[in-house]
């Protein structure tokens, strides 16, 4: 829902040119709720309104409108305005947001920013995205091993509007090579002991993120470790930045939407559902459901070399679709729980056998349970009660098939290197279909023959 | 991979009850490391390597083992020497391990706890374990508002020890009412003008968690405010406790979790994967794989109804898993991409009508690639081209519907205040498969009749 109880008020703010109360508006309330406020206004209103906030407030307030808005105002308005904006934004999400622009508007900012931005930005700019290095900012608190805590905390006040985080400083030496780390809290509790150095205090097993390491493994170290901001260094052991608990969370986020979708057969979307093209959206579901139309094909082929079969016993055909479906469904279920809990480190490599186990029981009593309602329904149907038996006993094959498939072949995607997610519930989709057919006339052949 | 480098030398150090080098063992590292390296030890020997850690440090590397190896420890050992560890573990995290202890063996270690301890136990237990009372921690920075900068972070130094975080102080009245909010950072920068009290620098507009407010609210609110830390009030505004960010990841990934499970008709599990009694995860599967064979079992009764058709023209009974795989299947994808989008907040109830529109087009160019592929197998089996034609039309007509259904239903759901998760794909599921045998059969009556 759009906030909308202010926008009168600011509207006519905005016609007066009030500045006592515009700036107000713009100081008194928390950034983020002083950006919900605005979100009722045009982009055009809203750059207007934040001309009347200081510098960093504005950058602040600008940071929590969606990145449609922010893009816009990026793009439309003037250069310098834009470039003293920039200036502001965290270098992280700056070179973010300047990735998304056109290389003509980027050439239009980039030299009104002051040179040291400027350096910054094109360095970020040349790390891939889903790296470390593509989600660091350099604005980091660096220090060298001598100071005492007092001489530290007042270097830190100095900084401080400068850096991200001032949670953890990093002690490096004159290389600028990571020597330790000393977060504030040690800091603060050394208050009372001023003989002691950064370097007596600092720890030194620090846990690092190399700069070309995939976001996710870093972010399993920044949840592992409880950490607030986890540092980036290169091959040298050089700091190059740090990446902060948000980004962290937006990592997480991110990483199991994309499972999600894999598991639904979908390739991974990288954009907003709104905002992805159509053409791309429709790529991304037609190559999987082509995949799984070849599949599903070959459960055509399987019917019809059962022809014989079928015509004999019209009444199997009826259940086709719910047998094909109890063995997706649970097959599905499986697979899910497999690797959500694979994805979480409830369960790795050296379970497989207890996951199967579990799985054999679980299985066990599913297909008991449907397989009784099944007979129930098929001694109706059937012209005998020992004819109705092929529809439980075929339940019961398919439910247990549908589930060890289920939960074998995401942990075998993972031992094979490949993402767990990635193909399994097509797969399994696949598989079960067509040996859910197999059974099933196999079973009819069996008990009717 | 369990880490065993150290194992060998962890062992002999043991053996000779080798003090020197066993507490240095416990310091020298990062405590999550020490963990890492003890991981292949019984938990009888990790008790006693751990014995020789001061106490905090003993609390923290405590706090990196799994929680089925912290719930063993803290059940099998020597009820004083589980006291004086559970003193030192962060108030939150000590109540949930609390709560999986049998009451008895509660009853023998509350009692050898300092009477503040326990009391603070007792409150956070009354709080319900998916709200915010539940998440909280209660050892907290509270501070009067009369202090200036220099102070407050000496009164910060003497109390550090004690607080799980140090980068928010709240600043409360004498009834412990939330007055306001002082970063660290804040205060670091405000040393230089020694005449600012902390009254002067805080923040008033604070973004608060209820204490009854359900987790996934709170952690959307410390997501979207880039918060360290969330303070939990009651109704009277009474500062009751924080919230930091590690707890908010867990939701997050926790949140995203059941989401997949639910997309996949299970109900969420709410415990490891592995961990979870096997009746409970049966029935958290069999209630939706039930539900899911009613629905299947539909379309068996719409198949005995066109009995006539099928027996007529028996290429048409071929071709059914297809038909109704390919509507399942697209109609999942547009669930799942729906339901994460929603989840994430990139499509709102106001969205709607363009999610249909978009979601019209996409299946209309998925639907067509499909139509024809499905023509061309089809003309090899049909009998005349004519008659291969029901194929690819039902294939167009089913897919449309399929993403349509999976593109409304979770938004109808979310309207009516339910989880757009909760029952979608199954749902979607059973609506498709019965729509795409009725389209099937009619279609085939038209051209073929």
């Amino acid at each position: 829902m759009v906030n909308t109880l202010f926008l009168p008020e600011l509207r006519e703010m905005l016609a007066e040119q009030n500045r006592a109360e515009l700036e107000e508006f713009c100081t008194t309330l928390n950034p983020g709720r002083t950006a919900e406020f605005m979100e009722g206004l045009s982009n055009e209103e809203a750059w207007e309104v934040l001309q009347y906030a200081e510098p960093s407030r504005r950058s602040e307030i600008f940071g929590y409108f969606n990145e449609e808005r922010q893009l816009e105002m990026l793009r439309d308005h003037d250069p310098s305005q834009v470039a003293a904006l920039v200036e502001e934004i965290p270098a992280d999400d700056r070179v973010d947001l300047i990735q998304e622009l056109s290389d003509e508007r980027v050439q239009e900012i980039l030299p009104l920013l002051p040179v040291q931005d400027r350096r910054n930005i094109q360095r970020l700019r040349s790390y891939q995205g889903e790296t470390a290095g593509g989600l660091m900012t350099t604005e980091v608190a660096k220090l060298g091993e001598k100071l005492s805590a007092r001489e530290a905390l007042d270097e830190l006040g100095r900084q401080a509007s400068q850096l991200e985080t001032i949670y953890y400083l990093y002690v490096v030496d004159e290389d600028d090579s990571l020597r330790g780390i000393v977060s504030t809290r040690q800091l603060v509790s050394s208050l009372a002991h001023p003989e002691l150095t950064l370097g007596d205090m600092m720890e030194t097993d620090v846990v690092v993120a190399n700069v070309t390491e995939d976001q996710e493994s870093v972010a399993h170290k920044v949840e592992r470790f409880n950490l607030l901001a986890i540092p980036v260094v290169d091959a040298s052991r050089r700091l190059l930045g740090i990446i902060t608990h948000d980004d962290v969370i937006d990592v997480v986020r991110e990483e199991l939407t994309e499972d999600a979708q894999r598991i639904a057969a979908v390739a991974p979307l990288e954009d907003d559902f709104l905002r992805i093209g159509l053409l791309t959206l429709s790529w991304k579901r037609g190559i999987w459901l082509t995949i799984l139309f070849f599949a599903a094909l070959l459960t055509a082929f399987a019917l019809r070399h059962y022809e014989e079969e079928l015509q004999q016993f019209v009444w199997l055909v009826w259940f086709i679709p719910l047998i094909i479906s109890a063995g997706g469904n649970s097959g599905s279920q499986s697979a899910t729980l497999v690797i959500t809990a694979m994805t979480s480190g409830q369960v790795k490599f050296r379970d497989w056998h207890r996951v199967l186990i579990r799985e054999s029981v679980v299985s066990l009593l599913l297909g008991s349970f449907l397989a009784l309602i099944g007979f129930a329904v098929a001694v109706f149907v059937a012209p005998s009660v020992r004819d109705a038996l092929v529809i439980p006993i075929t339940l019961l094959a398919v439910i247990v098939c549908g589930c060890m498939c289920g939960a074998t072949l995401p942990i075998v995607f993972k031992r094979a290197g490949l993402d767990p997610a990635l193909m399994s519930n097509p797969f399994v989709a696949g598989i079960v279909d067509i040996l859910g057919i197999v059974i099933y006339i196999n079973v009819g052949r069996v008990l009717l023959g």
